[in-house]
C-alpha cells in the first residue's frame, strides 16, 4: 500500500482506534479495524524455528506452541561464521512464516554477551559486535526475502535476565556505541529489519521503552531505521512518554488501559495526535507490507525443513580439541556415553523454545552405520550421581575402543529468566568424564550447551567437541563429524574462560539491587582477555579442523591511506591436508598507539571460504575508516586518530598467522582549547601554541643552568623533564617565573581565538 | 598560645598581612609579621628522614639538603607491620625537627598503592586503607609527641604521576569512602596531624585544593580536623575558591600574585574576611604550638640514629622464599653479586630524598666477620649487559658456595614525577640472575626496589628477600638476615602480581587525558586477586620466618552481636621452632553474604609479637561496627547488614589459618520506597508489603493451575517462577492481571505512608 493510502487509512480513524492500532490485541495479534478493513496481523517468537501459538495461546504466552522445526540456536549459528548459511536458514524460517500466516518473526536475538551467565546467552550471539552483527543482519536478509518481518531484539543492553524488568544497565557513552549498540547498528543500517523489539531494562537509568536517545534519536535519525518499535513483552512502563519516546506498539496488552491513556493524553493536550498517527502510520505500513506479499503457495515441509536444520548444523559445531582422536575409524567399537546421546539438549527454554515435530539423536544417527554401544549414564533432573547408571558408564567404556561422552548443560541450568549462579557443568557430569577417562584413554566429549561451561577434565580427554544447540538434527551432524563424513568448521564466538572468576564482568555482573555497572567498559570477552593477557580455556575465534590451512602473501592495497579512503586487503590461503574443509579467516585491526584506551585488537572483517585439498583461494577484504576509528566522546561521532594500524591476519584472536603495519592519516580535526590549568607538555606538543607561548618557554624553570647540581640534588633529570612536562602554565608563577597570571591569560585568549 | 591571644593577635593584622600569612614567604618558610612579633616558620620534606634546605634552597626546592639520617621509606616501614617501630621512628624524626628548628616534616604520604606503576609508591604505604592509616597514625603519634607536627598527604587520591596536576581521579562514592578516604581517615581522626597537605591532581572533576566536599565537609566537619591544610607545592589552582573550600597556606608562593586576589575578593565583597581570619587562625595555631614547645637541648645525633635506622630497617625486610637456604652457615664462602651490593639502593628521588650522612652497604657490613667475595655483576646506568663484569660474577658465583644477588630496580626507574612504563627490572640484571642460576645451585637474590616487580626467574633461585628501599643501614640489616642474626619479620603490605596485566587498574590506569576513571572500584589489590581467585606471585601480607608459629583456640566473645556492641576476638600463637622471632596476625573479615557487592575478605586488624621458642601468647583485637560495615550510598553513611560474617585469621590474605563465624545484627533501618516498578520478589520479601499487596498474590499469574502444562510448554518451573519474581507490580496489566494501575498505585500508596 503507498504511503498515500496509508495515510488516507489514518486520517479516517478515530482516536480511539488509533490508540488501539498501538497495542495487542491478544498475545501475539495486532488488533483489526473492520469497518476500515484493516487487518489483525500475527507475529510469533523465533528466532531459530516458528514458535506460533494457535489457540493454545495462555496470559504468559508460555503454553505448546504448533510443531515446527528446531533449528540451531543462536549461540550454535554465530560459531558457523557463515553469513550465507544463515541468510539461507533466515529464508528457510520466512518460507514456514508465509506457510503460516506470520507477519513478523521475532528475533533475531544478538546481545552482546557479557557474562557466560546471562540466561539467554544461548539465543545469542558473540562477545563481538561486529560478529553479531553481521550474522544477524545475514539472517535478516532471508527472512526478508521472503516478505516477512524480523523483529532484532532485545534493544538494547538486555546482557542478564536477573531483575531484567528493573534493571539498569550503567555504561559510559564509548562503551555504549563501540560494544552494545554495534551489535545492532549494521545489521539494522543494511539490512533494515522491519521491527525492532526494545527491552524489559533500563539504560543509563531510562528504560529502554521510554529511551528516546536510543528509539528515535539513534535509531531512527542516525541509522535510518524505519519500521515500527515493538516492545518485549511487558516492557511498556509509561505509555505515554514511551509512544513519544519512539515505542510504537505495545505488546501484548494492558487490556486496554495504556490505549486509554494515550486518548486521555491527546485529549488533554499533553501529547501531539501525530505522535499517534506516526507510530499507526509505522506499524500499518508493516502489516501491509506483509498482507500484500503473501505468498499463497507456501508450504510448512518439515521434512524438508529438518535436513536444512541438519546441513545448517553441521556448520555449528565447533571441534575445540583433538589429539589424534578425531574423526574416529568408521569400523571401531565406539561407546556413546551419556544422557544427551539419546536425547540431545538442543535448545534453551523461554520464549524461543520450539515444539520440535522430531528429534535425531546420536545415538540414532549411528544406528546400523557403525558399531556403537551406548549408556546411559547420568541422569540430568538432579544433580547427584546415579551410581547404577554410572558403573554400567564405565562397563561400556572399557569394552569400546574410544569413548564419546554427551554431556552439557541440563535445561534448569540455562533458560530465558534467569541467570547461572556458576559455570559448572553438573558435579555427576564432571565426576563422570572423570571416571570413563580413568578407565578409557581414548576419550572425546560431545558438549550440548548455550554457554561456556569450566572443563575441569579437559586434560584429561582427547577429544572435545563443542555441540552448542544444535537444533533438532544435531544429533546427525555430530556423528557425521565423529566419524569424519564432515569436517568441522566452526569457530568460537565467544572466548572460554577458564573460571568464571576469569569473566571481565565478574565483579559487577548481576549488580547491586538495579543497579548494572559495565564497568569493565569496552574490554568485553577477547578485548579483555587478550589485553590481560590472560590465560584461557579456549580463545575467541578458535576451532579446529580435519585438515590442515596455510596462509600467505598478506596484501594490502596501499601502506599509507586517508580515513576516507578504503583499504583492499588480500590474503592467500591453501588447504594443505586431504581433506576438504572451510576455513574461517579472521581480520583483526590493532591500533599501535593511541591517545585513548583502546583493545590490543579488534575484530574488524572475517570469511569462510571452502577449499579442496591442495587448494588455493584468495580472500579478500575491504576496510573503510570504522574499521580504524573508535567512538569519540568529543565529538560524538566515530574517530580515526592518525597512526600506524596493524592489519592481523589469524585463526583465532590468540592465533595470529600473519600481519601488516600500515598508516591511516585521520582527517577530522578535534578542537583544543587552551586554559590555565593546560600542562606545559600539551603545550609543546602544539607548534602553534609553541610559537605563541614562546615567552614562556624562557622562564627561570626551563634553564638548564641547574644541570650540574643535578647529581647531588634530590632529583634527576627524568623528574625534572617529568615535573615541567606535568606542570600546568599557572605553575609559571610559583615556580620562579617572572610573569603574571594575567599575562599567561592574555597569551592564552590569543592562542584560543 | 590560647586562642584568645591568638585571635587578638590576628584583630591586629591588617587585611595584607593576613593574606600574606596563607603562602609562604619562600619554598620552606611561613611569612613572619615582624611588627606584631609573629615568627617566620619553616617545614621541611620527610618524610623517612629530614631534607631540609637551608642556604641552598631554590626554585623548585631540589637542590641538595642538609646531612641526615635516611630511613626506610614508606614501602618498607609499613612492610614492618610494626605500630610500636613507625611510632619510634617518628620519635626519632620529630627529636631531629626539633634539633633543627624544623615546626612541620611533610608527610607520612600514604595514597593507596592502586598500580605498581606509580612512580611515588616506594613513599606510599599499602594498597590496604587499614594497614596504610595505621601505620601512618603510628608514625604521627611519634613525631608529634616531640610537639613537632607532620603533614599527612596527599590528601587526596593521588595515585599516579602521570600528569598529576591536572588529571582528575574519578570514583564512585563507595569506592572514595572504603578505599581512598579511608587511608586518611583513620590516621587523622585518631593521630590529629597537625597538617594535612592537599594534593595536586583533581577528584572527580574538581581539584583537591578547591574540593570543599574533601577540605571542609569531610577533613574538618566528619572528621574533627583542626589543623592547617597546606597545599602540595604548586597545587594552588584558583586561590579564593581554594581558600573558601578550606585550602589554608599555599606553598611556596606565587610571589605575592594570589595574596593579592585574596585581598581584592574581601574588598569587593566576594570573600568573607572571616574566611581568611580562619585561615590565620589556623596556622598560626601549629606556628605557636611548635614555637611554644621548642626543646632546645635537642640534638640531632646523626650516629646514634643511623642505629635506630639499622634496626627499623631489620623489620622492613620481607624473605619471599625459602627453599632451605638461609639464613646460610657463617662459614660458608658466599659471593656476593651485583651493583647494589656495595652501593645499595636504599631511597628514592624526588621531595623525600635525603642526603644521607653516611651509608653501611651490605658488602662493607660482612667485612671481617664472613667469608665473603664481591663481583659487581652490572651496570645500572644503562639497561644493557656488560659481559665484563658478568663473567666476572659468574666466576665469582662458581667459586661460592651460596650466591646472593643484589638486584632491583635502578634510580631512573622509579622516582616523583612519572611512572614506571612497565614493572620488570632491567634486562640486564634478569640475566645476570639467570646466568648465576646456571652455574650455582645456590641463589639468594635480595631486591631492592621501591614496588613490585616482575621475576620471571623466581623458580631458578631458592631464596628471595625483598629489601625495598631500606634506608642508609640497610646493607647491615641485610646481613644480619642472610646470615641468621635477625630474624626476618617483614610483610608484604601490597601485592606482587605475576605481571602488570593482572593489577586490576591495569585497564584504565594513567587514564585518557586528564581522565582516570578508577573502575575496579573498591577492588584494589587483594580485594581484587582474592576475588577473582587470581593466581599471584607473593600475596598480600606474604613474609616467612625462620622459626614455625602455630595458632590454635581462637574465640569470639559472643557468637551473635548487634553492631553497636564490641566484639573481642582472641588467638593463640606459639613459636613452635627453635629461634626467637616476630609473628604478624593478620585478622580479615569476610562478610558471607550481602545486598552489595563486597570483596571476599577485608583486612581489619593486624598485630605483631615477639615469641621465643616454645613461647605461646594470647593476641586480643577488638572489632567495633567499622569491620562489619561499608559505605551504604542510600544514607550515605557506614552501615551494617545483618547477616554472618567470618572471622579469620592468617599469615597472609591467601593463608588463613583460622576461621569463626558470628552472626552481626544491623541497627540502622533503611527507609524502602515501593513503586510501579517494584519487583513481585522484592514486595514478597517485605512482610508488610505482602500484607497490603495480598489482593495482587491473587492475579490469574500465581495460579498453579498451570502446572500440569509445565512439561510440554516452553518454559520450565525454574522460568515461571522467575518471571513472577522479576516482573514490576505493573506487569500485572499486562499478565492476565484483573486490575488497573490506579488501584496498583493506591496500594502502593498505602504501603508507602
Amino acid at each position: 500500500m503507498t504511503q498515500e493510502k496509508i495515510r488516507d487509512l489514518i486520517s479516517r480513524m478515530i482516536l480511539e482506534e488509533k490508540a488501539g492500532m498501538c497495542s495487542g490485541e491478544d498475545f501475539w495479534h495486532t488488533k483489526a479495524v473492520e469497518r476500515l478493513g484493516i487487518p489483525s496481523s500475527m507475529v510469533s517468537d523465533g528466532p531459530h524455528g516458528l514458535r506460533k501459538q494457535d489457540a493454545m495461546s495462555d496470559h504468559l504466552g508460555v503454553n505448546e506452541s504448533i510443531k515446527a522445526v528446531c533449528f540451531p540456536a543462536g549461540c550454535g549459528a554465530a560459531a558457523s561464521f557463515n553469513r550465507e548459511l544463515l541468510e539461507d536458514m533466515g529464508k528457510t524460517l520466512g518460507h514456514e512464516c508465509q506457510a503460516e500466516g506470520v507477519s513478523v518473526i521475532l528475533g533475531p536475538a544478538i546481545n552482546i554477551k557479557r557474562s557466560p551467565l546471562c540466561g539467554r546467552n544461548f539465543e545469542y550471539y558473540s562477545e563481538d559486535p561486529l560478529l553479531a552483527t553481521q550474522m544477524a543482519g545475514a539472517l535478516i536478509k532471508g527472512v526478508q526475502s521472503k516478505y516477512v518481518g524480523t523483529s532484532i531484539k532485545h534493544f538494547f543492553a538486555n546482557n542478564q535476565e536477573t531483575r531484567r524488568m528493573s534493571s539498569s544497565s550503567e555504561m559510559d557513552e564509548r562503551t555504549m556505541r563501540e560494544i552494545y549498540l554495534a551489535a545492532f547498528e549494521g545489521a539494522i543500517t543494511k539490512e533494515k529489519p522491519w521491527t525492532v523489539m526494545c527491552s524489559y531494562n533500563r539504560i543509563n537509568g531510562v528504560y529502554a521503552a521510554e529511551n528516546k536517545m536510543a528509539l528515535t534519536d539513534i535509531l531512527r535519525e542516525e541509522w535510518g531505521f524505519d519500521g515500527y518499535v515493538v516492545s518485549d513483552w511487558g516492557a511498556v512502563n509509561r505509555r505515554v512518554p514511551d509512544l513519544e519516546a519512539g515505542l510504537d506498539l505495545e505488546m501484548p496488552s494492558s487490556g486496554g488501559q495504556n490505549d486509554k491513556l494515550i486518548v486521555e493524553a491527546v485529549k488533554n493536550g499533553i501529547l501531539s495526535e501525530k505522535v499517534v498517527d506516526t507510530a499507526v502510520e509505522r506499524i500499518l505500513n508493516i502489516i501491509y507490507r506483509f498482507e500484500e506479499n503473501r505468498d499463497e503457495s507456501a508450504v510448512f515441509d518439515r521434512e524438508m525443513d529438518h535436513e536444512k536444520a541438519r546441513k545448517i548444523a553441521e556448520e555449528t559445531v565447533v571441534l575445540l580439541k583433538n589429539e589424534e582422536i578425531l574423526p574416529i575409524i568408521k569400523t571401531k567399537k565406539v561407546a556413546f556415553i551419556g544422557k544427551y546421546a539419546k536425547l540431545p539438549r538442543y535448545q534453551g527454554g523461554g520464549s524461543s523454545h520450539i515444539n520440535s515435530y522430531k528429534v535425531t539423536s546420536a545415538v540414532e544417527a549411528a544406528k546400523g552405520l557403525y558399531n556403537v554401544i551406548y549408556a546411559e549414564g547420568f541422569r540430568d533432573d538432579v544433580d547427584q550421581t546415579d551410581d547404577d547408571l554410572l558403573q554400567e558408564a564405565i562397563e561400556v567404556a572399557k569394552q569400546a575402543e574410544v569413548a564419546v561422552i554427551f554431556a552439557g548443560l541440563p535445561d534448569a541450568f540455562e533458560s530465558e529468566g534467569f541467570d547461572r549462579m556458576h559455570m559448572r557443568m553438573p558435579a555427576c557430569q564432571n565426576e563422570l568424564i572423570q571416571k570413563i577417562s580413568e578407565v578409557q584413554p581414548n576419550v572425546v566429549v560431545v558438549l550440548h550447551n548455550g554457554s561456556p561451561v569450566e572443563m575441569p577434565w579437559e586434560k584429561n580427554v582427547k577429544g572435545i567437541i563443542e555441540a552448542y544447540l544444535g537444533g533438532q538434527a544435531i544429533g546427525g551432524a555430530v556423528v557425521d563429524i565423529i566419524f569424519g563424513n564432515t569436517n568441522p568448521s566452526g569457530r568460537l564466538p565467544e572466548t572460554f574462560p577458564l573460571q568464571l572468576e576469569d569473566n571481565p564482568s565478574f565483579l559487577y555482573y548481576i549488580g547491586e539491587g538495579d543497579v548494572v555497572e559495565y564497568r569493565e567498559g569496552i574490554f568485553v570477552g577477547y578485548r579483555y582477555y587478550d589485553k590481560k593477557k590472560m590465560p584461557v580455556l579456549f580463545p575467541f575465534g578458535h576451532g579446529l579442523s580435519y585438515t590442515d590451512f596455510v596462509y600467505s602473501r598478506l596484501r594490502v592495497s596501499k601502506e599509507h591511506i586517508l580515513d576516507t579512503e578504503t583499504l583492499k586487503v588480500t590474503v592467500d590461503v591453501t588447504n594443505t591436508g586431504d581433506m576438504a574443509g572451510k576455513e574461517v579467516i579472521q581480520l583483526y585491526v590493532a591500533d599501535k598507539e593511541s591517545t585513548v584506551i583502546r583493545p590490543e585488537k579488534e575484530l574488524r572483517d572475517f570469511a569462510k571460504v571452502k577449499l579442496e585439498p591442495g587448494e588455493t583461494k584468495t580472500v579478500e577484504f575491504e576496510l573503510t575508516s570504522r574499521a580504524f576509528a573508535y567512538w569519540n566522546t568529543q565529538i560524538h561521532n566515530w574517530y580515526v586518530e592518525t597512526g600506524e594500524f596493524d592489519i592481523l591476519i589469524g585463526k583465532s584472536s590468540r592465533d595470529i598467522v600473519l600481519s601488516k603495519t600500515v598508516e591511516v592519516k585521520g582527517t577530522t580535526k578535534l578542537q583544543v582549547k587552551y586554559t590555565l590549568d593546560t600542562t606545559f607538555g600539551d603545550i609543546m606538543k602544539d607548534e602553534r601554541a609553541m610559537g605563541i607561548l614562546q615567552p614562556l618557554m624562557k622562564l627561570d624553570i626551563f634553564a638548564d643552568d641547574k644541570e650540574e647540581g643535578v647529581a647531588v640534588a634530590a632529583i634527576s633529570k627524568e623528574m625534572r623533564e617529568a615535573m615541567i612536562k606535568y606542570m600546568p602554565i599557572r605553575g609559571a608563577v610559583s615556580f620562579g617565573g617572572d610573569c603574571t597570571l594575567d599575562e599567561l591569560q592574555s597569551l592564552l585568549d590569543q592562542l584560543n581565538e
